[in-house]
């Protein structure tokens, strides 16, 4: 970009700002031949279409008017009143309608929270490997990101405090951390009991927010589910976020943001400039498909439509992988990640992958640091049962 | 907030931010018993519900799938081409598709544009008074705004020259103008072609970026259109932000912004990170919309429509306004603004307004520098005729 005649004026940010390689691989692979394993995005086949008709089709006859009219910057109140019962009802008692923020996707969750949050050159920590929403909005308000080991148990909360201490010793301000405690994307790992309590404690003693990003949390195809972070909060210093797009449809852009009512109402008066308010209709057909009790049927039906993808791929994987590859068996959400020997190279395999029109996303673009040149995540989410068997045949070989 | 115990732990743009003085005036008098012409909402009857509701459906029927998926986070291919070639037929001859984003509205493109343009302690340059979306979204990146006089021809050209020089020998960088050409929020004032000459020509010389918000110039109810700054740039320096808020429907939060294809590019990849991408279902909506030859019908109709409520409201206040009050005839959009003698206090007015269950809007929120206090808009968008009469009769016996 260096002849563009608008550079000199671009702030520090945007001039540091690289669009997402993990959105840039799966635009790349998008073509109809392709066996992609790269996209996280929900099977359009478990979409409620019909609900969805039909409830808008009524709403509309009945209040046109109100369904179509601005929204409050906060969003719909009986929506609002309707997630903070089911908060609520999952053991975070401590939420209600005004501690809780309609925004569009948990992704606008996290950028208004790292607006209300964030000076530039805050230290960010963030997980080694990460999705990129929370690194993303960090770096939009100039935030230094820095990465935390993630093993089986989720992030490292020893290798946090080490990292702490170092950065406040060096006169840093350490902000917060930005952590997926539920079948983490992209390693499908899930926070431990005791991993939590740690970072909970951490979080106390060292005075840091916690972004608690938790799109995931309904998809648990089997064992316990664990206590938010949110839940076992005393300070108000967990912002927890939730998304419909797994759980719903992706398409209404649709998630919520529960804390502090303090911080939530800054929150709010972020989300005013920001786009003032969330998509109404998209709001209402969402209360009422709670109402009616679709959203807990829809939810099950998830549970057992991707636990049932989830086995199939890692059948697939112990009959075609080689012994030298390693991956998790992830007990929810959408992804199983890979690691090679370590002097194999992911982006190589990649390649060679896509010239037999097979395709996933490596794993580097998740590190912060670079690092994870040896990894590769695998999405079993929007691909047919045909396209898993010859993209894991396909990659299996190559490795 | 004093006693906020997340208080030390917010970002200077948090502590700093103050809730819309005007969207809490709005909320303060939304009780069915008062008389309103405070906020500047649509009138929800001109909404087209029978056509959203019925093109909802056939495309549902069609394509549910692809309705309710992610989109892409420029937004939905066919309707950039569409909107571009509007814009090429409005004059606005060097847009395509890769030089325009669809946004959650047009604050949300405001929003984006400030990201990328300015940095911390940069100078914004505002109209005295302006709509809160420009100053907002300049101080949530810790922008300082800078007032300019407005006047019957618009944004005084005079007087952002003095200003803008003024700062730049006190060492501020003077980054950019937010303006709002066509029947401006509050003052209904429409930049003179002149004015938009001078303006684009300081623009150069002082190397700023121009924030052309305008969300009402297709609700021209009389003379000629005046060619956008956008169509007068010649070195990309205009981002031209427009919404669908108040020619369609608010509640889908649909706009776009145009304007130099790198510039536009930066906005997508920080709206990748602010709300990954625009809702998919509205989208659709909106272009089967435009491809029906719907939009242009329901412009047409609305400008018939508050044409008329304008006409109304002005015969009102010529009825019942005495002749120390002062006010403009707009020739479009949805705001009247008064001037009272220098000496009237408008927040004394709106609270004797109100005792009587009447409401408008004071001036002084709309004024960076807090001037203004003898000033208030008068909406004619979302009252009715009955409603209007009553208001207008109450406040001008109350003057």
């Amino acid at each position: 970009m260096a002849k563009d005649p608008l550079n000199h004026l671009y702030s520090r940010q945007a001039q540091g700002a690289q669009p997402s390689a993990i959105r840039d691989i799966c635009a790349l692979v998008a073509r109809p031949e392709v066996c992609s394993l790269a996209g996280g995005w929900p099977d359009a086949q478990k979409f409620p279409t019909a609900a969805i008709r039909r409830i808008f089709d009524e709403l509309m006859a009945e209040h046109g008017d109100l369904l179509l009219q601005y929204g409050s910057t906060e969003g719909l109140l009986d929506l609002r009143i309707v997630l903070a019962q089911r908060m609520n009802a999952e053991g975070i008692t401590d939420v209600d309608a005004d501690s809780l923020v309609i925004t569009h996707g948990s992704a606008q969750g996290m950028y208004l929270a790292a607006q209300v949050f964030i000076n530039p050159d805050d230290v960010l920590l963030v997980g080694l490997p990460t999705y990129f929403g929370g690194p993303g909005a960090g770096r939009a308000r100039g935030a230094q990101l820095i990465g935390i080991a993630i093993d089986e148990q989720g992030i490292d909360t020893d290798h946090l405090q080490r990292e702490t201490r170092r950065l406040k010793t060096a006169g840093r301000c350490v902000k917060g951390v930005y952590v997926i405690p539920n079948f983490q994307n992209p390693t499908g790992v899930t926070l431990s009991l005791e991993r939590r309590r740690q970072l909970i404690e951490l979080a106390e003693i060292h005075d840091l927010v916690i972004f608690e990003d938790d799109p995931y949390v309904d998809l648990r195809f089997e064992g316990e589910r664990l206590p938010s972070l949110k839940s076992m909060d005393r300070s108000g210093r967990v912002i927890h976020l939730r998304s419909l797009s797994k759980i719903f449809v992706p398409g209404m852009r649709l998630g919520w943001a529960a804390g502090d009512a303090g911080a939530i109402r800054r929150m709010v008066v972020a989300k005013q400039f920001a786009d003032a308010a969330t998509n109404t209709p998209a709001q209402h057909i969402l209360l009422e498909f709670i109402r009616q009790g679709l959203l807990d049927r829809q939810i099950q039906e998830n549970i057992d439509f991707y636990r049932a993808k989830r086995d199939f791929m890692l059948e697939q994987m112990d009959r075609y992988f080689p012994a030298e590859a390693t991956w998790n068996r992830p007990q929810g959400g959408f992804f199983i990640f890979v690691h090679l020997p370590g002097d194999m190279d992911a982006e190589t395999l990649f390649h060679r992958a896509v010239d037999q029109n097979v395709a996933f996303v490596t794993g580097s673009p998740f590190f912060v640091d670079g690092s994870g040149r040896n990894t590769f995540r695998l999405s079993y989410s929007q691909a047919s049962r045909e396209d898993i068997q010859i993209a894991i045949r396909t990659i299996g070989n190559l490795i």
